[in-house]
């Protein structure tokens, strides 16, 4: 589509000769021509998990299909840990905010007595395991509180440019899963919309999301804080403060799909518990019933490329899910199974 | 572009011929070739206003250009009432509003007896005129608890299919601005994302602005209220409460603005003084440095097409603004100066 806007517009500035046009259209008529020996989906293995999700796309962007999608109402939801990139084994938002609260404390005297940052701070690691949810959400409060989401995105692209995985010895936004990466593009070369709607917050996600994913910030959904406007001096500032916006995790990820892209998706990926309720916003909706619709939990079943986990972890637990799974009609992604090669660089 | 994504389909499923294909380039190239003839802001009068906004297309659009956007980074926030349609004498939500407490006055009984629900339903003027911003939120948060954004929109449409201006004997939807849609049609050509920044409810603009404005609904920001997400009976329903979550209006639209589109607008267009945040975060963010960027009001100054109101309204004001407008550089969209028609049905 770029190509067919820049001819235009070279066009319309009378910068290009028809023959520039011409060499767009050839182009064009090779792209078509190519495409039916495309794989969309080549770092899968050939089975039911990447035929189902190809008879989707066909079934929702065919013309004339039952399941046939307007491609305004191609939207596809994806959570972001453990679905797009690795989250064990700890979730990389968790380890950039231990880093911005360390670096913070001698900013925050506060910190050193009080928990959760205490912990932290005193490399507590007794008390670090026993740190909840609410502990995490805290911290989160309070590395965003007072900062412009600019300020938050800088710190979070410049953490993750030197940060490396401890097992894989990798930057994060190395270790997306590249199957993944290719459902994302067979969607959006379809018409559908991405978004990612995670437990992590936007000004973190956006920092790398459009580079890593391409999906851009306005299609990023995430656990948020309140804010406030100042204009002092003619410049324009919003700044975060501690209260909690929205958690989006298990049923805020509902909500949030509900609120933010106030469609039904036709499409829901995650990987854990906390994803159920994304899953069934695509699936169970009162809307899901007019046509077709698909869900998918990736399910971490490969210890020697990644890691094995479901039932029985504290970073991405899929227990309730699993039992949900057959029942709703959902997809499980087996990463062994599935998957041929889980990062980039194994390609 | 769909004719191209259309293109590609039908010769990928082997149901075109190569012909086929060549039909949609040489409709390319007519496009291509015709487009320069073409005014893009036909219902606006030539001067100063016109001559701005094309400039500023132009000079983001023009590969090699000092003020060149990239496309991702392309988006343009609008305010709703009064600056896509009509606002007076009354802000059509509240009308809505006003209708649905009355419709549910039998349901809720309570109402009766407490304000500001008691004056609409007894038709106090007296009472009605006196009503505040905040007795405003408390209806609007009054109709949307307990009802899911699709039970919402669907008694929007169905009221907006049939209610019309009480001056114009029109329908709401027909008093959409022809000049604002070929703003919003021009930057879409262009490689803008449009959004609405509105003090309504996401409900009720969703419920037409993808027909009227070719705005989805995903890119539609409004005052919004908490939600709870349930799941009985294999059913997902998200359910709206009475907890405000934003009041998207004045310092709340710029806070919404970095919140759910996490960039900085190259344009915003407004037309009162709840719109000067939305306005400064365009023109004043510190990432606005960067390039060129765009702000304006609409003006209302045609008291004969439509109406004639700045400093001295309840609905729409637009006071400071006027006087911040030329020290900051924000451009005043003069109504009966620079559009040759208010209305689609005056063309």
């Amino acid at each position: 589509m770029n190509l067919r806007i820049r001819g235009c517009v070279l066009w319309q500035r009378g910068a290009a000769t028809p023959f520039a046009a011409l060499v767009v259209a050839a182009l064009f008529l090779a792209g078509c021509a190519s495409a039916p020996f495309t794989d969309p989906l080549p770092s899968w293995n050939e089975g039911a998990t990447k035929a189902a999700i190809i008879k989707l796309v066909q079934d929702t962007t065919r013309p004339g299909s039952p399941d046939f999608v307007p491609a305004s109402e191609r939207i596809a939801t994806f959570d972001n840990d453990g679905t797009l990139w690795c989250e064990h084994p700890v979730y990389v938002e968790v380890l950039f905010t231990r880093d911005r609260i360390l670096a913070g404390a001698a900013q925050n005297p506060a910190w050193r007595t009080q928990m959760p940052f205490k912990a932290l701070i005193d490399n507590d690691q007794a008390e670090i395991a026993k740190l909840s949810g609410t502990d995490y959400f805290a911290m989160l409060a309070a590395t965003h509180a007072g900062y412009t989401s600019a300020e938050v995105r800088k710190a979070a692209a410049d953490w993750l440019a030197v940060t490396r995985h401890p097992r894989f010895n990798r930057l994060y936004t190395e270790l997306v899963y590249q199957p993944m990466l290719e459902v994302l593009a067979y969607f959006r070369a379809n018409g559908y919309k991405t978004f990612i709607v995670s437990g992590g917050t936007p000004e973190f996600i956006r920092s790398f999301a459009e580079k890593a994913y391409g999906i851009p910030p306005e299609q990023v959904i995430g656990t948020s804080f309140m804010a406030s406007y100042t204009f002092d001096n003619n410049v324009a500032l919003v700044r975060s403060d501690a209260r909690v916006l929205l958690i989006d995790d298990g049923p805020g990820k509902a909500v949030a799909i509900d609120h933010y892209v106030g469609r039904v998706p036709i499409a829901s990926f995650g990987n854990s518990d906390g994803d159920i309720a994304m899953l069934a916003t695509a699936t169970n909706s009162p809307a899901s019933r007019e046509r077709t619709r698909f869900a998918a939990f990736v399910w971490h079943t490969d210890a020697a490329r990644e890691y094995a986990y479901d039932r029985d972890t504290s970073v991405g637990r899929l227990n309730q899910g699993l039992d949900l799974a057959p029942r709703l009609g959902w997809t499980l992604i087996d990463m062994k199974r599935d998957w041929k090669v889980v990062f980039p660089f194994e390609k």
